[in-house]
Order: C-alpha cells, then structure tokens, then sequence
C-alpha cells in the first residue's frame, strides 16, 4: 500500500480538472466553478482538447501539455479513459486522481469489473492513489476545494467519510442550515483504493477534524483494521457512522450503488457500539449528533434546566427529556428569591421548566433573566431552551419578544460555561409563506443562532438523544482513561 | 347537563368581544382582528366602557347596552370579573361564553377554585354553556372565527380538540405548512363546563370533521363516557392522541397548566388503542398522522414503490421503510419493457426504488414515467417518492430537475387511483439563505404540493410510520365491520 498521507486532495499546490468545460450543462463546468469560486489558491489547470481558455484560465488539450507537475487530478473523463490518463499522470509527478465517473464495478458487469482492476494495477504500478470511481470527491474549506454549491465556506471541526455522493451534498447543505462547519469532507464512492480505512486513519491524526462523521454502504479493504483505527479514533474523537444497507431490503442495494456488500445491520451496530463509535439511523441523526459534539462542550450529568415555550409545550418538553431518562429538578429556592428581591410580581409562580407564557412585560422575571439564574446555577448540569411556541400575539410583541427570548439565551450562553442548547422548530415554508413577519422573524433569528455558533435541535426529543450520546461519550472516555 | 349542541360556539349569528380594544398590545386588539379579518359574517359587538368605536364597529360600554339577543360572548376580562358578566349574558340571550382568563384553578389557590366554583353554578343555573377558563377558544374557517394570526383560511376535514393554546396555535401554523386544513379547532384549557367529552361527541356527529386530532392533559368529567364516546368516533372517523404529562414529570406539571390530573402514561396509550385512537409522543406526530389520515387515501398493504432519490439516498430509503415493516418489491419486468419500447437507454439498470440521479436528459426514463408506470402497476399498494436530494447541478439543470419532477410526482397522482406520497425535506432556511436560488424552488415546489393538496412528510420514517397507523386503522375497521 501507499503512503497513507493524504494531505495532496487535501492541500494540493496545484490541480488539473481534466474534462473541464465552459458548457454550464457539463460537470466539467461544475468543477471549474467550484475550484475557482471556493477560494483555491494553488495553480489550476484545465484539460479540454477543444478550448484554449475558460474561467479566465489557460486550458490545455492533456495533462502532457502542461508545463509543470501536478499534485492532483478531478477526473471527470468516462471511466474507460482512466488509464490512458493514468499514463500521462505517471509523467506529471501526480500523487492522487479523483475519479468522479460511474458505471464501473456497481454495473455488475465482466468487463466493468476487469477495467477497475485494469486501474487499481497501473494506479499501484504507478504509485498514485485513486480516488473513487463513482464519488464525487474532496470537499475543503481550508483549501477552497469543493465538490457542490453553497457548501458552508467557514472550515469547522467536522470530517465527513463518506461514500455516497447526494448524502455527502445533503450533509454539508443541511447541515449548513443547522451551523455544522467542516474539516474536510470525502465522498469516496467504489472505494477502488482509498477507502474507508484510509480516511480513517487520516481523520485520526488531522488536528482540524474535531468529529467524525461516515456513512458507509459496505467495508472495502481489511474490516478488523477498520474495527481497530475505529476504536483509534474513537478514543481521540467521537465518531458518528450511519449504515446504508442495515436491513435486507437496503443490503440488496448497496452493491448497485458502490459495489458493496452491506451485511448485517445489527451485527454492524453491535461492533461500532463496541468500538466506541455513535451508530445512527438516518442523515437527520447523523446531523443532530454532530451538532451536539461539534457545538456542546462535554456534559457532566443529566439535570436539565429549561427555559421557553408556554403551558403545554413546557409539558411536552419534559416528556420528551423524562422519556430519554433526564432529570428535571425543581427550580431552586435562591431562584425564586433572586427574582422576587429584583421586584418579580409573579416570583412565586416560576418553576422548571420557566415558562415564557407567563412573562409581564416590565417584570423581573424574563426569560433572560431566568436562564442566566440557571446557567449559574449548580443544580443543573445543562440549559436546554425553546421560545419557539408561537404565542398569540400580533407582529410588534411577537418579533420583540422572540428576539428578546433567543437574545437572552445567547447571552446567558456567552456568560457562562455551562452548555446550553435551543430548541428551534423546523418550520420550512412554502412561498407563500416565505415573506411573513412570522417566518421572516424565526429565519433572522437562526441566522443569528447559526453566527453566535449556538447549537439548535428541531425537537426535544432529537436534542435528548443527542445529549444522551454526547454524555455517554465522555463518560465511556473518562472510564477508559482511568483504567 | 345543557344539550350537547355546540353549533352556537362555531355559528354563531352574533358574538360579543367583551374586552375589545384598539390598543395594539391587547388580547382585546388581537381577538377583534381576528373576527373581523377571518370573515365572519355575524354581528360584532365590540364590548369596552371606554371606546364608542373601534374596527369600523360601534362599540358599547356593556352587555346590556347592546340593542339585541347575543348568542356568543369571547370574554377577554379578568376571572374576577365573569360572574358579573355572566348575569349580565342571561340577559342577553347569550348561548355560551368563552373565558380566556387564566389564573384559576391551576394556580392551586383555594379563593380562584373557589371563584370558578360560583361561575359554573351561575352558568349552569342561567343555562349557558362555557369554554375555559384558561383557553384561546375557537377556530371554525367557514364562519370565520380564528385566535390566532396566519390560520389558514380555507376549510378542511380535520376537527381538533386542543387543551392547550400554544400547542393549538403550533398545530395550526406547522400544520399548515403541510397543507393541513381545519374544520373547528378548539382551545379548551380548564374545562370547567365544556370538556373533551362534549367535543368529541359533537365530532362525533360534525359531517365537515373527517379526522379528529386532540391534545389532552388530563381528562375532565366521566372518563368511562370518555373512553366510550372515543370508541363510537373512531367507528366512524380516526383519532389521533397526544397526552401531555404521560411522564411522572410531565404529569407534575398538568396540574398548574390547566388543572389537570395527568394520570399513567403507558396506562392511557392502552385505553387509547384499545379504543382504537392512535396515540401519538409529540405534535409533530401528530402533524404526520394528520397528514396520513386526511390527504391519503386508506392504503390496502404494505408493497410500497419508490421513486426518486439518488443512490445513497435510496438506499436509507429503502432501509426506513423495511424498518417499519415494508416490503419493497422488484420493478415488475413489464414496466422495464415498456420504457425499453419507448428507447430508454437505460431500460435495464432501472429498478424499485426508481433511482432519479441515473436519469438522461431526454431518455424515456424519468421521474414522471416511472411513477406513472408504478403508479399504474398492481404490484404496489402504493407509491412514496422523494425528489429532495440535492443533485450536484448548478442551477439551470437543478431548478428544471427538482420542478420536472415533482410535477411528475403530482401528474402520476392526479391520474390514478392509487395513493401516493412525498418525502419533502424539512430545510428551514436562514435569512441569509432565504433568497437562494435553490432554497427559492423548494419553496415555490412546496407550495404547488399544498395547493395540489399532496400529503408530503419530512422523512422516510416519519411517513412509513404514519402509513402504518393508516393501514392498521382501515383494517381494524373493516374487520370490525365483519364481526
């Protein structure tokens, strides 16, 4: 095997996007988009017989032509082409080639499968890594390397191995919507020669990737060593893996999809669990888990203060945390007595959760004012909060006291070590709706939550389980490193 | 008891706002724009001793000042303050009256249990009914009668009975987002007269109420009448039931909320079944239900055929609804020989789920044959699409892609009998995605769903587990229709 560093996707000086295009209907035009738009700052070079220029760059009918050497190659080209471009990559010093096209081993078909090992040979003859076929390759914001449009272009802390194309898109655009900021980001597809082990491996010792997120179809290459760099990393950092394929039905799948062979879902559950790593169901729980340990500190116990919503709503608030096995302590007496000695008219009547129904304008008592008293407080381990109930007031006390509400939990956040989340509802609109001073409000509203780096979960019940899973983590650490 | 009729509480031929105002910052502002913007046709007597007129209206110092019979009064003044104003109602013909006071009985004080003590004597004695304390009231779209700003206007099937206000409030707002629309929804809070028995049983008989969901803290008068009355309505139309304080520490809070004694959680979803309601954990649940029960048809079985979604996509897909039970089977032979005469290419590599990211512009595959075809086929009992997936286009293809193929999903329906859904994202945006193009068509697509009235739903899960509780509630039916 190569070297496993594979810091030349990641940081290359330069790159070729051979079957780049000016054609807005080609991926070739995708490409050269994304590597001029992102902010890449090494050499490009575009490949493409039948044009001399395109995006204001010099372009070059093969990568021979080039006058200097080149680190990485996006290939865009049909998979029956590689290995002619394999050749020329071999003079040109290339160390890896992104190899975006499909119809290779997933096909099922003889000659398909003979092509890719026709590749991985020269690629090994060569010394040059593979990336794919059949994904749609690197995503880094640190670089300005990008695969889709309107990827979040602030680098964060998450590191995605991921092997199916549309979720790797959908992850950083939903979870855009939600504040996650990334590392660096793979879809790796067939997995010819890169695969999940090496990405691993590399996430392991990559000092921006905070947290790890995979969704995997099947293992390539050795599965015990992915088992072991699993609990590796697992030991550094929490890692969150979705399975396509658990059931019978979705294994069927997987081996027209990236040529996987998907196994079973439970036994897969039981070995990720063993080895320390978070298995989740779906992209929205890969997402929610991923909010909560890129954007929570680690959470000591399971005491909640709540602050938000009205009557019924605070009541199905602690269902919901009871349900996953929360407490939700009585509010403390010094509370109470802060506030009445601050002039609350209603002093007597606040509890946990602090409903924000209640509130009088004017008094002591908002929801400010409450959730710094609890984040200051020992008798809770965290602050869960959600002023998202729609009260039934028209525009001017609606947005003022929404953004009074979010305003305060951002503060007590700022102010205090003791993590806090919101709940913040999804209420996607129709464009009818998109212009109402309701929506208009709640979207301003996230945007500031998404700035001030405030986690939000779209229920209780997703932000319950994904503390439960951040608890557990540092718990499983903290014994782990004891014995 | 009074008669079970409550005609006069969503028909009224004339209502009072006792409380009216013109002041921006008032219940009383807020409830005269909401007779007056709805539609209602009836007679307005704004009720205030300070204002001779306000909305256009002339306004009257008291009750008894107004010239003519009252049937409905929306009393908007302190609790305090109804045993004057009910004796005053007697005189006026009023039928019933809504009391939003809150501060009664829930707040555990023995004067206010004292005081609603006197006002359901005086009701009962005057023989008018109440609804509340402790309650935002009634919405009814077709008389017009609304508490709440941005209901949707038009009417529908589905009738609510709702002990909180807030959670009524969300139901209407979120609910709406997925194109659910309202016969009568009701805001009962206290329950000191009208309870969730005299609302079940005038849905029970309420021809425009297809579908009943409710929202229940702890149930006031005869629970056995309650679990009986349940039983005849799920007969003739489906039930769907959120309990608020199903946990020990939910049910702690009922209590100050709207006096309410919770009871068991787990000993309430049982009665509930075997009742043959649905019970349901949260409003989104019961949102989905909603959604299942009044935009779907009954669904016979549990072949669903899937369209749309790429590969990894496809495969959670598939995962999701085997997980509830599902089956998905193969694409019948006959649908790939139809596409392979119509010269699809591609004829061989299409199957179940109908993958959209291997489309060709111009083949005779697309989203709209495919779900034509399967839609047309006996082999499915019916047919879920999604189209969500980001597609890595720029924004031409991806804008025509997504359009092209949910208006396929909505032709496929409109032609055959055979029901179909969608799964639509929930992407809420923020502000500074608002105006994307790419969040722009999904918002624009989310709109024509609604006025093509499509029952979609945010994930594969949340739709496989509401088709289940359909299936099962058509079967329960018709068996018991066979005994």
């Amino acid at each position: 095997m190569a070297s496993n560093n594979l810091d030349f996707m990641f940081y290359p000086k330069s790159l070729a996007v051979v079957g780049a295009s000016s054609n807005p209907a080609s991926f070739g035009c995708d490409f050269m988009t994304h590597v001029t738009s992102y902010g890449y700052k090494g050499k490009i070079y575009p490949i493409n017989p039948k044009q001399s220029e395109m995006f204001g760059l010099k372009a070059y009918p093969d990568l021979l032509s080039v006058p200097e050497n080149i680190d990485y190659v996006i290939s865009l080209i049909g998979v029956n082409n590689v290995p002619a471009l394999l050749s020329q990559c071999a003079k040109k010093g290339v160390k890896g080639v992104h190899i975006l096209a499909g119809r290779g081993a997933e096909t099922g078909r003889a000659d398909a499968i003979q092509l890719e090992a026709d590749i991985i040979k020269a690629a090994r003859d060569y010394g040059i890594r593979l990336l794919g076929p059949n994904c749609l390759g690197v995503f880094c914001p640190e670089t300005g390397l990008a695969f889709g449009y309107d990827f979040p272009r602030e680098p964060g802390c998450v590191g995605g191995v991921i092997q199916s194309g549309g979720n790797s898109t959908d992850l950083m655009h939903i979870g855009a919507l939600r504040g996650l900021r990334f590392s660096k980001v793979v879809s790796y597809g067939n997995a010819l020669d890169i695969n999940q082990n090496d990405l691993f491996e590399y996430f392991l010792n990559d000092s921006k990737t905070k947290v790890v997120v995979s969704y995997i179809e099947g293992l390539k290459g050795d599965s015990r060593e992915f088992l072991k760099l699993l609990r590796q990393v697992t030991a550094k950092k929490p890692v969150i893996i979705l399975k396509g394929g658990r059931t019978n039905a979705g294994a069927k799948l997987t081996v027209s999809h990236t040529a996987s062979l998907a196994g079973s879902g439970k036994i897969w559950d039981i070995a990720v669990r063993q080895a320390g790593a978070i298995p989740v169901r779906n992209l929205d729980e890969m997402i929610n888990m991923a909010v909560a340990f890129s954007m929570l500190p680690p959470i000591k116990g399971k005491r909640v203060g709540i602050a938000g919503c009205g009557g019924g709503r605070s009541i199905l608030s602690v269902d919901a945390w009871a349900d996953e096995g929360f407490d939700i302590p009585a509010l403390p007496e010094e509370i109470r007595q802060e506030l009445k000695n601050r002039g609350s008219q209603i002093w007597d009547w606040i509890g946990n959760p602090a409903d924000a129904s209640i509130t009088i304008p004017g008094d002591a008592y908002s929801m400010t004012s409450i959730t710094a008293e609890m984040a200051k407080n020992p008798a809770f381990d965290f602050i869960a909060t959600d002023a998202q109930e729609d009260p039934p007031f028209g525009k001017d006390r609606f947005v003022q006291e929404l953004t009074e509400n979010i305003q305060g939990f951002i503060k007590a956040r700022k102010e205090n070590e003791k993590p806090l989340l919101v709940v913040y509802d999804e209420r996607s609109v129709g464009i009818t709706e998109a212009e109402s001073w309701n929506y208009q409000t709640r979207a301003k509203l996230r945007t500031l939550l998404v700035n001030e780096k405030v986690p939000f979960f779209p229920s209780t019940d997703e932000a319950a389980r994904a503390v439960n899973e951040l608890i557990a983590y540092y718990q499983r650490r903290e014994e782990s490193s004891r014995m």
